[in-house]
């Protein structure tokens, strides 16, 4: 292994409020430069640090509990792990004692290859903001009820490709399918309607026994943390195909991923009440008299550099709790590395819709970028990115991992 | 290990027309007694050979690629490998000097534990019966157009979780969850109308990278065989739930699968045209000139040990390979271990509906049992078995491995 030389920031010397200092300390699976072995990282500034090879020296009891190719065994680990690992890691870098041993562990950003952090067990994808889900109704549904009449009784929901979720960086080659056109032609081409879902996504660590509810209350005991979730959409394609039973290949094609999980212990800052429901929810939705399970996450969109969206999450309609309480009140289990997100982050403002359907209301009022480009649904070449920050402790912020993705042509 | 002791049927003494003779040999995944530990088998008459114990023996280069907990290695192997064992296996079943060795690794069926013959990756679920498609438009949309728009131009389909399919034998909770009370109240309780889909599952052994459509004709390079399904379905929580996103808890409690794979090599003699199409499909789903990829399964499903329909699968609208066409026609790539289902199989006349919704037209015309028993949906301690049989070669018919499920009550 060969550490970072001379890099720009050590963690000694990082700012305070730098975006991956040590109050966030994300994970990821990385390969460092010559070698083709993924491995678990830890993200510290510019750096990832080899969690494994530094536990080998400094905290061997925890090498069993988190070595592998990637977090599958530290997120099937559970609770008591993640805290240790973190108390660890943290305790790494403040420890003037430990930092030779840590320095030879870290390995530049820009040197490693980054691959998808866990192996994606079961996608579910909700459709929990009431901005987006009015702004949809409105755009597919004029003239009827806005939200459909489920939905403010419940976080509406449904499984996605697991096998086509992909890490950020990876190129989306543009769909194609059946669509039909304005007059009624049923026609096979790719997708003129390629839009973006900006959203966050919670990673399962531990499992649970079929037949086995898990109340709102036991959040914390399976889900390990978040990443942010880019859920590539074509329109035209889904808009032919999802009666009667939901979205299928116009999602299915990818769903990328930010390389970097942050744990929910770095986000002991972030949470915050939810929005007031209006019916009250049912029993094993209700989290009125339950700690604030909301999220104050401000999430960034960009369109070739250019910021298209600020979307606001701690304004979501319901929370990641009740929607892991929703996904099993029927008795279904769950998994190591299950991903669920929250469905498109939309705020009430023109500017915080965290999707291209919505900046450009169908396509009726196109977006014009600073540099002149004009843009209704995406075109080949086009690079989205998606980033967020989160409230940490004494007033800082941490930044998310972003999730980047580039179009490229149809075949 | 054992060897089956006075088995009443070995490979040497079975009748020509047994439903699991030499023509069929489906894999599984079983535990001999006494050994917790699970591995390949073929069934053979009502005795199970541990594949990899006489291949160590009999054909050691066949050992790496099929040795496991189960069929994941075999299935990821591919076409040459399929073919080399089932030769080896059959070659072994009719060579007297292989017997020895062969009947060393024989084990009773009844004294095996079977467990899911292989890891599913992601499972979908279409709705390709034209009779089903239609019988339910009629119940569920009374006045409007039996079909949507788009059912006769492309196999609607969603994707299902993967992580609740268990193996036939394993009991079936009865799940909880909201639905809306015929006066329009928002109630939470154990589902009122748990149902049954008989459906015919396909495995998908050979990957396929991702941005690359999997042609009509390379159907066969990629699926391995086929398994029974009972997509087990609480309409009333589907009903409340579905829009606009799909099925989602009212299908993701339990999905059960047959504990047997039947090769797709073990189905030569039912390969059958398909009903004519009308439009006719699109050039990626037009098979109007390709060999018959339709199947001429004859499914029965029982209830509580009484036959209640015979759903005939040949009639499918839309075939395995069309399904398969059309799920990566986007780019979305395959896994081994994908298992994709038929939809419910439905033919035109009452007693051929595989669903108990069709059954009993949406409960409005119960089910009198032979033995007096009167059902719409199913009850607390009902068993259903889902079974069904394939021509083979010389006039002779195997039968697939049984799916079969008994609803224990609500927690």
């Amino acid at each position: 292994m060969t550490a970072a030389r001379s890099a720009p920031h050590t963690w000694l010397h990082l700012p305070a409020n730098h975006p991956f200092g040590i109050a966030h300390l994300p994970y990821g699976a990385f390969a460092p430069p010559g070698d083709p072995r993924t491995r678990v990282g830890v993200r510290i500034g510019d750096a990832v640090l080899d969690l494994v090879g530094a536990a080998v020296q400094l905290d061997p009891r925890l090498v069993p509990l988190i070595e592998g190719d990637n977090l599958d065994r530290l997120l099937a680990a559970g609770p008591e792990t993640w805290a240790a690992t973190r108390a660890a890691v943290a305790g790494w870098l403040t420890d003037g004692e430990a930092r030779p041993i840590v320095e030879a562990h870290l390995f530049e950003l820009a040197a490693v290859r980054l691959e998808l952090p866990f192996t994606v067990a079961d996608y579910v994808d909700f459709y929990s903001s009431e901005h987006h889900a009015r702004n949809l109704g409105r755009i597919l549904r004029p003239g009827q009820e806005e939200l459909p009449p489920n939905w403010l009784h419940l976080p509406v929901g449904y499984h996605g490709r697991a096998g086509t979720v992909v890490v950020s960086g990876t190129d989306v080659t543009r769909p194609s399918g059946q669509r039909r056109t304005a007059d009624g032609e049923v026609v096979f081409g790719p997708t003129t309607r390629l839009d973006i879902e900006a959203e966050v996504g919670y990673v399962v660590g531990v499992p649970s026994p079929l037949g086995s509810p898990v109340p709102l209350g036991a959040f914390a005991d399976h889900v390990f943390g978040i990443c942010l979730v880019n859920d590539w959409s074509a329109r035209d394609i889904q808009g032919w195909e999802y009666q009667p039973l939901g979205p299928f290949l116009g999602k299915s094609f990818a769903t990328s991923v930010s390389a970097w999980v942050t744990p929910l212990a770095a986000l002991d800052a972030a949470w915050v009440a939810p929005p007031p429901r209006d019916p009250r929810p049912l029993p094993y939705l209700d989290d009125a008299d339950a700690a604030p399970t909301g999220l104050d996450l401000r999430l960034k969109v960009r369109l070739n550099g250019h910021s298209v969206a600020r979307p606001p999450f701690a304004q979501m309609y319901w929370t990641g709790a009740q929607q892991l309480a929703h996904l099993t009140v029927n008795g279904a289990s769950l998994r190591t590395g299950d991903l669920f997100a929250s469905g498109t982050v939309s705020g009430p403002e023109p500017g915080e819709r965290g999707s291209f359907i919505e900046l450009s209301w169908n396509g009726a009022e196109p977006i014009t970028l600073p540099d002149g480009q004009v843009r209704t649904f995406l075109e080949d070449g086009d690079e989205v990115v998606i980033t967020a920050t989160a409230p940490a402790p004494d007033g800082a912020v941490i930044g998310l991992g972003e999730v980047r993705g580039r179009i490229v042509p149809a075949h």
